[in-house]
């Protein structure tokens, strides 16, 4: 796996608040980029100075397709979320002039099926409409993979994955050359055009022998390799509110302790930092999450990446 | 850091639901536990069959004191969340007979102040009374580290403090032989006497100069260390509902999923995998925490502590 | 750096004794060979059942040309080293009935220029007379890097070079897909076809500023990446007789005694693991080499390469 | 296995070269030594400045106590090397004037049993003659192990021993709490005072079935983990004289050439380099051993452990 030679770039991208958003997106709502030149396994930017790191490839997104029972569990479930707040939208991207009149609530909960605009292959007619009525959305993971954005499916790995439909129509795509764990920009890691090389063998009653209900994984062992880090912490309270046990905020507190810590470490603004985490190879861990009512959780970023000694003097 | 000689052993504990459980409470909600050999650096247990591991000792809990300010604050805040459902308490030990009349809802969301029975040190009369009845639980992690639960905070760490009184009045406990990431089953890590050497140093201003809310830390380079593990998903989705982004669902998600799997390739029952991934140097990860709705969270357990080959053949 | 994808192979070669052998010729003296099938980061061959393994792809050979000054230096020493004993020489092939009559005693000491046959580019005439008199054969590593064979010079390294003429005129090759420390053989690494990317900058009197004799480096941070291993040790004894402080012959024995288990255990020739040890990522450490009269080394071997647990049971 | 608690020092010493020197005596004749402070698990040192590191805590010295036979083939085979060129002696302490009045060639090729001043434990009479006239000397390695100073035999290793007389009669210590691959100052280790635990099981006919001729490990999955170096190579070339594929002097040159970058570096004399050499945690590396005339080697040193960065810049 690795980017087209003769394509050796890619970028990390901030969605705005009203086009979807990302993880810090009410710290962060304007739609920010960065570019990445990509330097046989290294990757630095001008736009985030400082930094340069081997990546570590992976694919964003694969599985194999849900069966048509699968699907419809999908789409029921994810409409029952979307109806505890259906005004909560994704925007359309706002007007020309920037104007972003009856702004909507963003971004949504869950996603429908998007009948207009589908991409659907060589489908046509009745057959378009029926598939573009419940085709579900690729954003999020689900049983069967998806954008699952785990950083550590690197090069060499092995994944056992569920088949639900005969001939498993695996697809593949989201190739990304680095990424930080919780791709928190939501373009977080550095998407490339590249190439991936698979092999498959198939177990039969495989799902069954490994009561396998999503894919699981041996990680391949290629590096990037880091010993020295700088760790911040995260607790599940946030504007003063505390959270029961919930790791998504105490992760989020993390990233911005850290985003805190680097910009004055280096120079940066909280949309350099932002995107830096998002694309760098950097841990998020998963601290205590019995400990009520607060969940703690850890960011890890790897020292050795930047060009300065960061830790305090 | 280590265990005291004398006492070379440690123990894992599950609580009962009705005690306060742990984070797989409603699939095992009965007590039960584990007694670990501490064997040098080496642990194994007659009640979790089939591993060894070395420890990655740390200790769980450790932090300044808060201020007046800032103990008032932790009050109001988390009676605020227990205010959202006061019902929900956490019970008493249930009777000798084991009925639990009228059980309460549990766990609770928070725990206020405990007066009675409070452990104060040398304070009474009305300094006690005072004390006890403001006194923060030491159960969650907050603002000046606490109870975090986070396994690399080990030997050799070097960690950056806030503090937040005159003289710091700095308090340490609760040392772990070994704890997975989450230390799922609440007494999850290998619970341990032992001793814990430590140094200071202070950084005037540094709260200011670093703009460190929370303790950060520097983690140490002694391992275990290992290369090859087993990876199992977790998605935000739990008995058929769809939750927003939630890290915590996903990550619970990806626990089952391996207690699942471990189930039948080590002949363990579901307290016993519970217990283990609890214990032993497991890795839990952030995976995908912005593809709407779905987080995604990983748990990674090193293949080389099992004595037989687990992987699918 | 990489395979040619449409030649994803390599080979290994034990050279015969009476073409200039191995390190273990005394002990296997035929040419053998394996054949490596490159499978993305994987290599395995049919010559050599029972193993699998990333490799750690680096370049046996590269370096800046050396000024006449230093190639009369080579010349010269090596020609004092030939003259210990020039009745040590490299056979030619032996005829092709299989008969060496009058065998010479191989391997020799060191090879002086070969005018007959040498391969100079474009030269022709007396510049290439002159050229093929005293051109270095590349086979050593030298004081401007050359054939060091050392498998740490992987992806992402950066080296520091010495640069002894005008413009430097460096010159690559001998790509290895993966290789074991000593690259035992001779031809021991998996030599392959393929590409190189290489960038260059100059550090203006960087050799006298760095005490630059030879090439240094900051190996690259990709791996494979193990964690378990077996490792056999060997002292500066052989064949009943003590070796002073000789590194050489101590990891000699360590790869000996490394085969004398390996035989058994995977069920292989002795030339099969010569092979494998000379191939696989295997790591030769020096011991104590202070401590008269033996010096002791060692060999440590990835225990996740082979299908099997091949650890005492 | 660490220090004694109310010894938390360690020491390294440089023998003079009329006492045995050590692997750079020619190049640092004078006795020498540093005292490091023991500070939990680092080392750090009034006498070599700007450096600090985790140690690598092993034992210098083990094994089961040689047969009868076996013991007689050490002392002929170790006699046939003192005859190689029996001037050669370890000197005498040299006289408290400091003159070393017909000063012996050294250090000699190998020592024979000292049968004055042997240290015998509780023998006596005609026993303690007979031993003290045949016990080898406790310095080299040699078939049952002894001192191989493998910095790798650290804490959680597993080593298989050959067992040659009934009982096996295990004897352990020189105690290092850090060494570098080579313990090249020949007290190199940081030598300590401490304690160790060691389990023993027994595998019946295990030298037969393993075709053990020497221990071989597991070795221990505990840190100190490093993945940044600066690496050094050398070439069995020494003196303008080339030696037939001696790994030992191109580990003297590799030595040779980190002590040169070092010496400015870090403000260093060569003997505090030397030190910092046998006493840290640097890898010693065989490279190529079959390119003849000349072996490779190199040295690999963390850069986290100094103060400083001291790459090129």
């Amino acid at each position: 796996m690795g980017p087209f030679q003769e394509q050796a770039w890619g970028y990390t991208g901030i969605f705005a608040k009203e086009n979807g958003g990302g993880f810090l997106t009410d710290y962060s709502p304007q739609a920010s980029k960065a570019i990445w030149d990509l330097d046989g396994v290294w990757a630095s930017s001008r736009n985030v100075p400082g930094v340069r790191f081997i990546g570590n490839s992976h694919p964003g997104l694969f599985g194999c397709a849900p069966s048509h029972d699968l699907l419809a569990e999908w789409n029921r479930r994810e409409q029952a979320l979307i109806d505890q707040n259906p005004d909560r939208v994704t925007g359309d991207i706002p007007a020309h002039d920037g104007t972003v009149p009856g702004a909507p609530q963003v971004p949504a909960l869950a996603l429908p099926p998007l009948a207009n605009d589908a991409l659907l292959g060589t489908l046509s007619g009745s057959a378009f409409e029926k598939a573009a009525a419940e085709a579900c959305r690729t954003i999020p993971p689900r049983e069967h993979g998806g954008n699952v954005d785990i950083k550590d499916l690197g090069v060499g790995s092995r994944v056992y994955m569920p088949v639900f439909v005969s001939g498993g129509l695996f697809s593949i795509g989201d190739l990304h050359f680095a990424q930080g764990d919780g791709e928190i920009t939501f373009c977080g890691a550095i998407e490339m055009p590249g190439f991936i090389d698979l092999h498959f063998d198939l177990i039969k009653g495989g799902m069954d022998r490994y009561k396998s209900t999503m894919p699981f994984f041996k990680p391949g062992r290629v590096g990037p390799n880091y010993s020295e880090f700088l760790t911040f912490e995260g607790i599940s309270v946030e504007n003063g509110r505390n959270y029961y046990l919930n790791a998504t905020v105490a992760y989020r507190q993390a990233c911005l302790n850290a985003i805190n810590y680097l910009m004055p470490a280096m120079g940066w603004t909280f949309e350099q930092a932002y995107l830096f985490l998002g694309a760098a190879p950097i841990e998020g861990r998963i601290g205590g999450l019995v400990d009520i009512p607060n969940a703690a959780a850890s960011i890890s970023i790897p020292l050795s990446i930047f060009d300065r000694n960061i830790l305090p003097s």
